[in-house]
């Protein structure tokens, strides 16, 4: 076995640095997950997590990946045939599509270019064009991983109101929840699905459905079956701050110190941190001559930026060529971005310095890859960096 | 916020008390779950996991319970409306019954008193009556966590044999492996489900479903909607050494280091030593002159035991008193056995002297309870541990 | 490599088990020890100490072990050739007195049968037979941790003042402190000695000179050449929370979780529970039928029990044999009392059931060597100890 | 209580950070310095230290900070009274000095500017001079900690050959050890005194004497009082791999994993890892216009780069603001020094993207703290840096 020297820089969009505050919170012993000690353990991260998401409404809490937590919204709230509404934001909202499909609901995927967010007007005209209410639920990723684009859920919701259609609003912010701005309850959202490796800092393991009334009136409609997703039996047992089947405790843990640390923080100072970052970031690669995949500045993601690659330079090689000679992960593209994009992720537990040397990785790497490109890409975020 | 001194005796049939060693394992920074040092990872666990299922087939890890695993079982298997045959072996049984029915499967449950093991003969009989192979599966609790009663996995796979009906064979061993004595090969089980925080002495949150090639077949035709259980999908990632969502990669860390330290002990031992505490504590149950749940000594657990209380004694007073006075957890009666039973633990990484600890906190509970009983259990368990 | 299940019976009087706790809070990372943030730690500990050590006088932390405490009290207050008087309790008594001599100093050895505390009486005699106050200094060990005899500190300080002789008064308690009442303060001793891997529960590495006024004024006049252990740089720099040299900063995280758990119990509390382990242990061994090294009633340890073999019988055969059979670990007979004595580690974070683990070890132990002995040691514990 | 985002920069020339598999190994349970397993631990890190400071002779390991270790040489080689030759390369040469006077020694100091090494020439003029071989000693600091430079032991070793004179040679390389080349033996260096928490990448706590066979018959001789450093005692107990008074074990347990990845990297590429990273951090100062305080190329140190200030600015209110808005420790001016330079650390666990991290918060702080410089040292930093 081989080591290197110091730390990896993971620069993924997630999972993001588990922070030692969290990693040795993990590291205690398991209790009994029916004993009275769980019970406070339970109450207190159930509690905490809907500070998180904003909201008052119960946020269940699942031990699986970001995946599961997609599945559990769409079962929990819909019936075989169910016709929902998503819109191509990129590969996540791609595969969202398939899960969907493969429930056996019939999707409409409003076409993207993967360099924009959802489009508001798009959705409600395609709402008001519905007028025997079909479409059960609108569903949109926030914060597409694969793009580093953020949708405006606000807007949408604004827009989908306006057109005084009925359908459900779910959103997919795995990768935005604690990292961008995020407001269930405001917003309006009626499922939320989210994941712990992301804004939260955790391992990945645990994810999220954050609910609404409304939500909760449909699951009692709703036929695709359901049982280890099923909000009543999490809901019944979370009353007392338990779970009906064995929840994984050490992830709980940790998620209980995750939450205090971003309350520490303020999670407005979190945002504004993220967002801080994501500008710095985005002035580099317009230092070095490089494009940034998102093509609307108000959707830049806070959380990732994604840099096309000249025609001609594989991404894929010279993500390789960072990884063996800087000891540094980076995202690669996805799906129909294969080869041609890197991902810078830019979240959770970070600073400034890291964050450089990231920069520095990547400004390397370009001149060792023989990519064409301008140097300073790194001075220019120093700038920045420095200024505020 | 009050300290207990030492350490706390989590007894409960599971979670089992984590060793040191692979909560360290556990306590490392998240690595790429796209990237090369990942891929040797799951290839490592992913083989060494077969070894401990004793199969050839491939064996699928979720980031769920085993709940999940469960459903998993299910859904990959059959289609609505399908029927198979349960044994109601205790309340993990009557759970999975649940469980199926929720997914809207039409399930059989051949009665049981809750103090033995499923009947080989009772299900040889009753698949001999389906002239029409009506019955899809057929599934039976291995280690019945709620009862410390196993069930003869072999004689019922060689009964099922005997009248050649083609159904499915699923088994539960969620909290028997790798603590008693499983074959999933040699035994012809068709998809074998279990978890991690029992015998595998890793913390919750991951979980298994062994296959075949007979259950591979079935999934093709399967069409009870499915996503995130999907075989499929898995074992195409898993090829690599990759999975086809964020999996829980410290649970993964630690799932290497666990499969490292049972070969490292030999299953054999392993399986010897369960079965010695399992004597070691009926012995003192014996001497208290208290009544082991199981019935059938062919079906004595080598994880738990479960003791009956005299009537007119509650059994979840008797825990609590003794979680408060003596800091241990016991397991607590399930479904129709609550209040009438307990269940002592005696699974994982554990050794001699840990279990006469808690032979020693059952006895002074029983003492401070002022249940009628004998002194001199713990007595007996050193007379025997002692001597062999 | 071979692993055995289940976690090591560390029943040595001390290093005693450290609780995850202090493991947890000692795994993290090392800081600037010239920087604010160390100030704050550096400030927090040397605070705690003093509470833990009864005193409103400094203490001293070394990152050293107790030996280095001992050499520290000397060197600070005496010069060469200085007359000391020291009395014989048992080996660590005996190491002291050799320390002293390497360093130069005449000492003069009360004589005692390892089986009694050191004799206020005694002590009293010969301070008046020193007309001249030739000596310097009445050195006594607290808690002999190679007999399990403790010694009565405030009747020695009571027989001293008595004579109205001026030596200083130092003691030995690294292996008593925060398992049995000590009171610098109050019990006027001029300097305390100690250690981190006793009662305070955390790994071997730093130790401790609690001190007083006259100790401090003779330091000025002493004239054994010191620099490490030379308490005039440390108090200058404690005074702002730093140290003279680069101190044990990981230990010093465990030690402020450490002063943090024993008050959150209640020093008192701690005393009474090793109190009451202690006493069950004694009526395990006397219903052994073996002895207890400790001849006076009224200076039982806390801390740990010497028990004696009968004649013929090894210790160290017994003790061997216990580490293999049960993963234990016992004390050995120190000194003169090798092979014919173990000693039980009855200190720090322990409690009921591993106490009760411990004494069933041992009484497996004799059983399987074939020493003399009756059974029910353990059963005459748990009678005990269920009683109150 | 607040957090700060991300990981802290800790680039002070020691403690170095420590990597996670170290404080893992740490974070483990102590065991019995008296039993089986303790034995095995000692003899291996016994022998791998010796690799580490390359020589067949022994090598002491005391639980004590290196201030202890300078102690420890001196105790047991000299007699009151006794004269020793020093050079002036800075404050730890400095400190020594003074320790060597606290306890009895004569010191000749041969005065230095603090920007360069030992002379050996002036070190071989004033032995030449010493015709009663008065002095019994010459002690060098090989890597001076307050200024980065690094002294030449070998030309140091030949000066002093050429004048046949007998002291005896010892060098301190606590801030060297394993970062920088250091050859023990073939230096013929007489005793070597080193630390934990450097090149090491160890909490401090524990410190070193390698010896010679020439210092092993002086320590007969000498005639200063000691015990604790006594390497007569140490020695003996260390045959067997146990020590004479409790070690600190879990420093051990991180020891033992330092030097497996120390000898999975290969010394030579740890050395060539330091040089790099030097040179690169040079060319940084350099592209700033500031001055490095070492004046001779060929003593530049690969630990750690000291930098002076222009005239009127303050070192230390620089410093505080690097900590305050980067999250980033720097080294102070020592002694003389003090506010007129700042030290960066780069040693042990850190890697190029650490490193360029470090020059970013250096160069950002000199533009927030006004401090008249260049931009572009991280530009040419990242030039060098990738072209090799």
């Amino acid at each position: 076995m081989s080591y290197k020297s110091g730390r990896h820089f993971l620069q993924i969009p997630g999972p993001s640095p588990v922070p030692d505050r969290i990693l040795r919170a993990m590291d205690n012993p398991v209790i009994d997950h029916r004993g009275p000690e769980f019970a406070d353990l339970g109450q207190a991260v159930l509690a905490g997590i809907k500070r998180i998401f904003k909201t008052e409404s119960p946020v269940v809490i699942y031990p699986a990946s970001g995946t599961g937590a997609w599945e559990a919204a769409l079962v929990n709230t819909l019936s075989p045939g169910d016709r929902v509404l998503m819109c191509e934001t990129g590969q996540f909202a791609t595969l969202w599509h398939e899960l969907a499909s493969k429930l056996g609901l019939e999707v409409e995927f409003i076409p993207g270019d993967w360099r924009h967010g959802a489009d508001p007007q798009a959705i409600a005209e395609r709402l008001r064009r519905d007028d025997g209410h079909q479409i059960q639920a609108v569903c949109v990723v926030h914060n597409e991983t694969s793009t580093g684009v953020t949708s405006r859920i606000g807007d949408i919701r604004r827009a989908i109101d306006d057109t005084g259609h009925p359908a459900l609003f779910m959103v997919d912010t795995i990768s935005g929840l604690a990292s961008a701005d995020y407001r269930h309850d405001e917003w309006g959202v009626d499922v939320t699905v989210s994941g712990s490796q992301k804004g939260l800092m955790l391992p990945p393991g645990i994810s999220f459905n954050a609910l609404s009334d409304k939500a909760l009136a449909r699951a009692k409609q709703a036929r695709l079956p359901r049982s280890y997703w099923d909000w009543g039996a999490m809901l019944a047992s979370n009353a007392t701050g338990y779970f009906p089947y064995t929840p994984a405790t050490n992830l709980l843990y940790g998620l209980k110190e995750a939450i205090h640390m971003l309350e520490v923080e303020g999670l407005d100072h979190v945002f504004a941190r993220h967002q801080r970052h994501a500008e710095a970031t985005r002035r580099a690669v317009q230092a070095w001559g490089l494009e940034v995949l998102c093509l609307n500045p108000a959707e830049h993601s806070p959380v990732l930026t994604t840099v096309l690659l000249p025609e001609g330079h594989d991404a894929d090689r010279l993500r390789r060529l960072i990884l063996e000679r800087f000891d540094m992960s980076l995202g690669a593209g996805l799906g129909k971005l294969k080869g041609r994009v890197f991902r810078i992720g830019h979240l959770g537990a970070i600073n400034d310095l890291t964050l450089l040397g990231t920069l520095a990785g990547v400004e390397m790497g370009l001149a060792c890859a023989g990519v064409p490109h301008q140097p300073g890409g790194v001075q220019e975020a120093m700038r920045f960096l420095a200024d505020r």
